[in-house]
């Protein structure tokens, strides 16, 4: 496929992140799929390092995911690799996926030294066709020859598919007079929603942290950040963040550090939105907060009934102050509702109130704001204390232009 | 808003329907909104009609609704009248929006002499803009005095917005050597979705039939009908399927008449596959058959997760045999699944089986099968008895273009 124009909600530049230590990178150019740009990328973590990760739910989720889930709940000293292809998924590819997965992990043990249960790998792209591993295993011993600490840059490239611009993000704090550095890099632009709402994440610290500890705060972490987002209600079935903390700079991180999950969760936020920026087609990054609701639980339900309503997504594309898309939306999503007690904000402006348009909203008002590039609605539901937010973007005809002629 | 090209999947022409004793029609151009077109029409029923209806579930149900449920329960043998405006939903219009309901109940009540609780009113077009109720109020005079039992094609018009064709249906079948007519018209082409799926539905019959029974069948029948098609996921505040039997016919049906039954099936089945077809921008017709599922409900769980993914449904409107999509929307949708049971079938096409791509399938096929404007998606799950059969149609371009310009 050509090659899309950047998405105009994308960063200026990818950000310089800061190196990791006990992690290197390397990329190479296997053709998988794609001719001319790189596809894999190989990452190896020094011994010590602890593992995390969380995964899509989907029930036909890949064999690469299977794979992962089975290994990442274990201790070890021995160190880790990350492996991951763009251009192909190895989803739905029965018993010949969990044959590619056992091969690569074989190889990459052989060249590395590592044992088979400390390499994890990915896959994403296109769904049902054979994974050609023998092609990815033939560029191992170079990748593992060109293993650096800088090239975080690099292997964001590799992993990309539809993106249209790299993913990154920091953060570094001091720990008892130490720096703790923290740097991840995401790939992901269709095919997005929550549980599990990601497509490919890895995020590194020298942070010195228990795998116990490491997974409970990633777990922890992903609900408000990953877990809600959305571009098109689609759950990928390749799903995969992980994490790793090699150790590195000497600090112990105790799993009540404020601070340290402060900086993770806004690399996270980061990453997550970054994703949301590059939905396929996106033209308006847009924050869904819902306040006053019965329940948390009511609050996420009908706030992902309007980050996924088709009519509220083009009504946005089309810069339509169409506040009625919203009230069908939270009309339809199931979770409790009082007409004349919602208020729905755009911004600042008050648009509805008492079960009405708000005495004070001005169409002109509305149709201004909606032509800001970043949106945010609210809606206050005046019923308790339940709150959510969701991040999302708007339907486009791009939308279609990419997934009616894209093999994704 | 220009009017749209008449959709690819539209029948030939408005059927021929039969004349249903007991029913009369007239329509007139208010200008609730649109200029140049009917926009109101009026069925006024005979005593001795029984009335049954089935409303959307949204929280956020328009005032129109909310009156008709209120009415629809009762038992009276004065007739009734049915009021229908398009161009203005009454939805979210808080008291005004009660107002308006009432103040036409009355205007029709006073020119009819039917009682105001036997006026049903239906509102369509856009939410949240105070009705002008006086225009419509204005025209009733001249509607009683202009009823029509042969105007049914007229009130079709009438209540369409982005509608582009009329949608009406009819069958008839001899009971007890006399004959037994039902015709029905229908409206809708977006917001179309389950619980409650219609849009605004009439159906008329001469049979004479007790309102419970014509109820029970109402809602056992709108359940594989009317609940069973998507276009957008999105509910409307306004959808109402009301069903008036006359009784002109002096043919008593009981509820267990099964011919009956099965022609009152086929009319809103027939209706309800109209709106599919009417789809905004629809090109492609899809039929999604789920069976062998663990149950009914994840039958149905899975049928609409297909029917409603976007990344399906731009791929069935690129013609692309993309069937990872399908195993994607499978799995995300939360029922249960087990990837190597699975079979998926385009027409008579194997896909997949066992886990993976079938041995007997070409891309080739696949892709010619595609080209039909009438598509089967079936997927059998292999874990029980459930099934399922739901109807959409494919995302486009035109349902974008349609719904980011136009306040609906």
């Amino acid at each position: 496929m050509a090659s899309l124009p950047v998405s105009p909600l994308a960063p200026d530049c990818f950000p310089d992140l800061p190196v990791i230590k006990g992690v290197r990178f390397a990329t190479a150019a296997a053709g998988v799929k794609y001719q001319g740009r790189t596809d894999v990328m190989l990452a190896v973590l020094d011994p010590g390092t602890a593992m995390a990760g969380v995964f899509t739910k989907s029930a036909t989720r890949s064999a690469n995911v299977l794979d992962c889930q089975i290994k990442i709940g274990a201790d070890s000293d021995a160190g880790a690799a990350i492996i991951v292809n763009s251009g192909n998924s190895n989803a739905f590819t029965g018993r010949a996926g969990d044959q590619s997965v056992a091969a690569i992990c074989e190889a990459v043990s052989s060249v590395t030294g590592l044992p088979e249960s400390r390499v994890f790998t990915s896959s994403t792209g296109v769904i049902g066709e054979r994974l050609p591993h023998d092609r990815i295993n033939a560029k191992i011993d170079a990748l593992n020859n060109s293993l650096d600490e800088t090239a975080i840059f690099d292997a964001a490239n590799a992993i990309t598919t539809t993106d249209t611009f790299s993913k990154g993000s920091s953060a570094q704090l001091e720990i008892d007079g130490k720096t703790v550095s923290i740097a991840g890099i995401a790939k992901g632009s269709g095919m997005i929603a929550p549980d599990m709402a990601t497509m490919l994440v890895y995020i590194f610290t020298d942070a010195k942290i228990a795998r116990s500890d490491l997974q409970g705060m990633l777990s922890e972490l992903n609900e408000g950040t990953f877990n809600s987002i959305t571009v098109d209600s689609d759950t990928s079935t390749s799903d995969t963040l992980l994490l790793a903390a090699t150790g590195a700079s000497d600090v112990k991180v105790s799993p009540d550090n404020s601070a340290f999950k402060t900086a993770l969760h806004s690399v996270m936020l980061d990453l997550s939105h970054q994703v949301v920026r590059d939905g396929e087609g996106a033209t308006k990054f847009v924050e869904v907060e819902i306040t006053s609701a019965a329940s948390d639980k009511d609050a996420r339900t009908h706030a992902l009934a309007i980050a996924n309503s088709p009519l509220v997504k083009t009504a946005i594309a089309g810069e339509d102050p169409n506040w009625g898309r919203i009230v069908m939306a939270i009309g339809k999503s199931g979770a409790a509702a009082d007409r004349d007690l919602l208020t729905i904000r755009f911004g600042d402006i008050t648009v509805a109130e008492h079960g009405w348009v708000s005495s004070t909203y001005s169409e002109e008002a509305g149709a201004d704001y909606m032509k800001q590039q970043d949106l945010k609605i609210t809606v206050d539901l005046g019923l308790g204390t339940g709150t959510s937010k969701v991040w999302t973007c708007d339907l486009t005809h791009q939308y279609i232009t990419i997934n009616a002629d894209y093999r994704s």
